[in-house]
């Protein structure tokens, strides 16, 4: 038996593990992306739990940069960046409920080099930003194109990065905000953590009828942190399988693999996103039969900490338990 | 002569300090109440540069709060909560130009005790709450409704506080996102900086066509640092006169007064609203002549800083140079 | 009647208000300053509560930046800066006591110009630093000389700003540690809270057999925040009045002036250094009869903050409170 | 070939890898431990390059927790916590140079159960601090006694954890501070991070004549972040080799294992530390032929950061990047 037939959603979830209907998200059929989470939008696709997404995602630049000779500052323009897939609206999803989005694949898309990283002025994790905001010349924009396919990356004439792929930016629709596609929260958006890719299953809070995910900005790989702000961008070919759990309340983003469970929070500074993932942990661990001290302990001598991004408006954290201590409470 | 004639909005604005039309934004006229500033509202009322606004707003509450034993967890509803005059559409504004509120007068409004503070459950400077997410119980609710006229607050029967009043929350609108009336940021917003009241001039600069101002969260009082969260709450007849410059790039709302120039700021950690603040003000200050290091030289001897909220979910920052300095370099 | 003689010092000091011996700690007598606060030096002066110290302190560079030509990375060695005068031994004093530090004067003392400020490689507020830790070119090393006398601070040709003395570090040892006196800490230290000037008295938690009191670092004037990170430094003659506070409980400086009283911290982010001053003065109403809420609830409504310094290895708030609402409880 | 023979240690330390004499330092040699990293306090042991030193360390508690019924807040008294081995002095160490410590083996020590954590008052992650300072009632007490092995660590009749032990405080005496052993800071320190165990290599720069080195603190095992601010503390019985590199500049600790290179930063707020060690590792690796901005966008790409404490006075970061890369650029 694969794990996933014992996940979370596939025991609660309103569709019990069942693939539904098949949806092809193209480029075409898309036609806008977005790039605000928000309500205000018309959903692209109306799906009903269980059914599959095949999403034709953009990069986070849309692609406009194309050559190590592009300048991001002439063909960049804030805040049209972070493009979105979406909104899918998942019947029957209301407040209240957890959207379930399980990760299938993901596949690079569209003419080498598909990879995109690059310095931006004044964005980073080791430069003056807007937020922190400094007297220092900037660092000068530069652009590295980066040929791409599912058996690496070539970052250099001698350095191959393996190609572990994931989705940057994932997430349902805030109640009544519509917030930039650049910024992760309580709804999920630009967490840029790397456990979000195949073989993991996200758990969001749903704010709006219908739930509207929206989703982009995949990464063919990332250091812990995205440190200069930018990993190796890629449009891509995405499957994800959707589900409803009716009635778990969940405050934050939360992720089941077949090793552990995380919870996601973002905040700035980055011990408030630390502190969020925790004591969401720990009330997680509720769930589990553990008392909220033993939680505490528990989380104290065998959690696991992954940095997802040091530059985006907030940062991210996922906290993590092993699964091996939750059966055993 | 008094200051005003000789204000930026006076020399700069397209109203050349001339008064326009009154426009009275009465609770009727305002209808429902907005919650978040954004672009996807209409506008209830369409201005031109120059003329005035007399806005009824209504207290953070919207009012519902009416005695000392209400309990505001049973009462407010997130994410309705700090409910907004506006949007008023500005002719002639786009993105790239310059808002200009100059504020006249804030009365109290409404039934005695107009006036209402609280504790409210993890929220607050001196708590766990929701992005300093802690285990400890939270402090009990508690309520306190006070009398507020301009003669003064009736804080307790031994300490009378001076009718001090200003706007906790005031700006235009981002040009995609819709964003909760309690959070500050660029555009304005809930800055809760005591400075933001008659006699000042606020500077925002646009992003939306029109600029879509939006205004409430009055308060009679309020300390450095809204501590608990709450000031003196109170519904409002505000008065404000609206103009317009064209062509003068700021990126974040800007504050003057008779004495001072102000740049505001809001991010956490709060280190990074004072730096955004500052840097603001640095360049603020090549208007008046002076180099970016003389700049950054004099405001280490002479700026100050003015502490908004710690509160909410950006802290905010003023930072000022008196205008005594300007006039001499 | 002078307010002094109603102070916390004058009311439960043990010289009662009385004045003691005066004793010059010249720098001869002085001999080698200190780069630390901590038990482990030698006491240069033995007093008594109520005496008084007339200090010659050493500017923060300790005088070696003579000219705008010098060079600071090339005569300043870290750890070595900011020399102070002391310890100065207080007779009587315990772990558990209070020190009381009335500060009468504050005079520029040396060759003119003897005022320095600078722009100093990876240091000051609005630029990556040792703990900010960016990948920017640093600013260029600047050095300004400034002629300083009692009417005031030559800052340009056509400014001349107030002179406003303080003294920029001013503390008692900890117990076993020895700390950089770069360092703003719960025992005082590199506070640069501009409040700390003539008029003010000030009172540390004693954690040493004798308190151990440093001073040094006085500045002509400085803007809140400190913010390129160097005041207007100068040599001075500076003089206080010493007392001892048996069976009072403190745990941060705190400091009273004729019109208000000020609990101080220092941490980092700077959120946390508001936390913990206005949480001292939470406590310290207690002390004129507020249970713990109301204090809340009057800071909320009539608390002052001032930003001391925001580029030192802590950041440094007062948190103030009139002294017209204390009598009124 | 095993890694260490090339090691960094192996390959530039004066020792050239090559066992030294062993030194037994026993609690009786040892005597009264230490609770400043400082260099006033006289070596307990002067050793030379590639000596090997066992040390008999205490608990963090120095033991007096003894039972699940002990009161933390009436046996512990600050700053008397976390007491240390050392100072050892390394003969020939100067200012500039760099410390080795490879660590050999860690074992529990004393009667069982000799595991210990514990919830104390205003300390811990999830809790309201001394420097978050908050208003909140604290966590009761609590105090577990854990049966450890190097079989494993009998967290709960059904969980038992690996025994995954490492040196929570390890490091060198600053230049003329002494700091306390609960904090951190770029001499090592109470960096509390799990990849300090068996198997790794630490290098800390030398600030002070013959180098003085501390540690203490072993835990059992830990966390990411020591979420309530106590691991399982243990009484051990550690074994290290220290070495000695001439004329390699580094500003914090560096760590090297079989896999992976490390640089710590500790700091508040957590961005800070993770700055920090970024930085670090990004000028580290110019060793290895990297230029700056290649450096950057590796570690963007294959960065991996691991979380120490988020509870002690500074927060510590360790930032890494695979061995794979290094000899492939």
């Amino acid at each position: 038996m694969v794990w996933e037939e014992n996940s979370i959603m596939a025991r609660r979830g309103v569709a019990r593990g069942e693939a539904g209907l098949t949806h092809e998200l193209t480029e075409d059929r898309q036609g806008v992306y977005h790039y605000v989470y928000g309500p205000y939008a018309e959903p692209v696709l109306r799906i009903r739990p269980g059914d599959i997404v095949v999403a034709e995602t953009r990069d986070a630049f849309e692609g406009v940069i194309k050559t190590a000779d592009d300048k991001p500052s002439e063909l960049l323009h804030m805040p049209f960046l972070n493009p979105q897939c979406g909104p899918i609206a998942v019947e029957g999803a209301e407040k209240g409920d957890v959207l379930c989005v399980r990760i299938h694949s993901i596949k690079p898309r569209g003419p080498q080099p598909v990879g995109t990283t690059a310095l931006i002025s004044e964005f980073g994790g080791l430069v003056g930003t807007m937020q922190t905001a400094m007297l220092n010349q900037p660092l000068p924009e530069i652009v590295r194109k980066l040929e791409v396919t599912e058996d690496g990356i070539r970052f250099s004439p001698r350095i191959t990065l393996p190609y572990e792929p994931f989705i940057g930016t994932l997430g349902v629709s805030p109640e009544i905000e519509a917030v930039s596609s650049l910024q992760p929260d309580y709804w999920g958006g630009n967490m840029d953590l790397p456990d979000v890719g195949p073989g993991a299953i996200l758990y969001f809070p749903v704010h709006h009828k219908d739930a509207y995910l929206y989703l982009g900005d995949c990464h063919a790989t990332q250091g812990d942190g995205e440190l200069c702000g930018v990993a190796v961008e890629i449009a891509s070919t995405t499957t994800v399988q959707v589900d409803l759990i009716k009635g778990w309340q969940i405050h934050w983003p939360r992720l089941e693999n077949e090793r552990m469970i995380t919870a996601i929070g973002s905040a700035r500074p980055l011990e408030d996103a630390a502190r969020i993932a925790y004591r969401e942990l720990v009330r997680w661990l509720a769930d589990f039969g553990f008392e909220e001290i033993d939680a505490y302990f528990l989380l104290t001598q065998a959690g696991k900490v992954r940095l997802g991004n040091m530059v985006d408006p907030k940062y991210t954290i996922g906290a993590s338990i092993s699964k091996a201590y939750l059966s055993q409470n």
